[in-house]
């Protein structure tokens, strides 16, 4: 047996998230149904973690074992041919047996993305949600400054959250502001990127996060909330959960293989 | 009567293109049952050019003429909200009644975009072309080159074309390559986008130029065949007609308006 570990992009519009669910129609089952008409085996693939309904994929990664002699240069090419437009496999590495691609993980980051401009882009329209009111860039980087470290995230989870520890690292958090081929000079507030780097990240809690964020960028709560919201280890504390179409799973790094998620170039 | 100059950018994946026609479901149909809706007249609004079925627009111009005292900064707001997603309009001004959207337009400039990386791109699946052989890109700008000036470009328009005159100014064309974030030290091609700017275009006039060019960035022809091809006059001397999803009409400059058709800056 070998254990293969793969990177893809997935346009999750279509789709009700990663993980196969009894309702059907999800990454994981197109990828499964693309590998036993490639291979004939009935493989149960394991992805680095979930994404929920509408949640994006710029490189997810999943790791299986497979009896199959295919050289792993061919895997990303057959597969693709294999699966509908909007899921693409980005690389294929053999790895070792013991490798798991979620317990192996080291940091994942999430990408958030906010259109801040009067009208929103038609062409990332199911990849951005659309603010166009007024936000204050500073108040919520100020904001994301306290969850940076090791905290209890309780607050920032969903209510049917069913891990026993909540305590999970925030490594690094950024706000980067695009303000596009055009935007030099204009008043519009641009495209806000919320990128989220950290050991692990629990059932919306990168959307529960940009929430309450946007509530300060709002100035409907104070930077310094973000502090007493993680104290109260309550939902009820946090922000509303934004809405999932602008959330992207950015990248998922491992210790030996560096960023290995990383595009076609890898493999 | 009042006329009204306003900017749009549109998604062409779901539509017959921008002008009316039998088959319905195009852009402008769209359009004038927006204005319709809002003020009670049967409008016909005119395009700044036809776009094919399939392209895409960032900044289209129409105008048009009406009877509707509502203050033209309320118009944009208005609209959108009775158009489907994929159709923005991005500003309206108002602009003297000799004013037309194609007759007044000064320069026009068309994007081609191509994926050349191995595996394409699911968030542009729809807006770019995939060629992931190798593509001499020095070839295809030296060939590029040829082009620029005045020029009969029979060989480069549809057979169909009405026009009585193919002959047409192109004043700036170039070629940018976007390595994207991950693309350094990787041996991906990148996505090329080529720029093509003149005084108007003929029908599969940029489609025709990029199918051709094609052909020089794989070897296939010579840069300097595209002097010959030009002197040809004949469509059958030039590539096949690259397909619509990679085209999206740019921009529509105006005289007195400087670039106008840009964001919703403007109004």
């Amino acid at each position: 047996m070998r254990n293969l570990l793969m990177t893809l992009s997935y346009d999750g519009t279509h789709y009700f998230g990663f993980q196969t669910q009894p309702g059907g129609n999800t990454v994981q089952d197109h990828l499964e149904e693309a590998i036993r008409h490639l291979t004939g085996e009935d493989v149960k693939i394991h992805g680095s973690g979930r994404t929920d309904a509408g949640v994006h994929a710029r490189a997810q990664t999943f790791h299986f074992t497979t009896a199959s002699q295919i050289p792993v240069e061919r895997w990303r090419h057959a597969l693709n041919g294999r699966l509908p437009s909007d899921i693409r496999i980005t690389s294929a590495v053999e790895v070792p047996l013991s490798f798991h691609s979620r317990r192996s993980a080291k940091r994942k980051t999430y990408r958030y993305s906010i259109n801040g401009n009067r009208v929103f882009d038609v062409f990332n329209r199911q990849y951005q949600l659309h603010h166009p009111g007024p936000l204050d860039v500073v108040a919520m980087r100020e904001g994301l400054k306290y969850l940076v470290g090791t905290h209890d995230f309780t607050s920032f989870a969903s209510r049917h959250s069913t891990k026993q520890s909540h305590v999970r690292t925030i490594y690094e958090a950024r706000i980067e502001v695009d303000h596009g081929l055009d935007g030099a000079g204009t008043h519009e507030q641009g495209i806000l990127h919320i990128y989220l780097t950290g050991n692990g990240f629990l059932q919306h809690m990168v959307r529960i996060i940009v929430g309450t964020l946007l509530q300060v960028g709002e100035g409907k709560r104070k930077p310094e909330e973000m502090k007493s919201i993680l104290e109260a280890r309550d939902r009820a504390a946090a922000g509303p959960t934004a809405e999932s179409k602008g959330l992207m799973l950015w990248s998922v790094e491992y210790e030996d293989l560096a960023e290995a998620p990383d595009s076609a170039a890898k493999s």
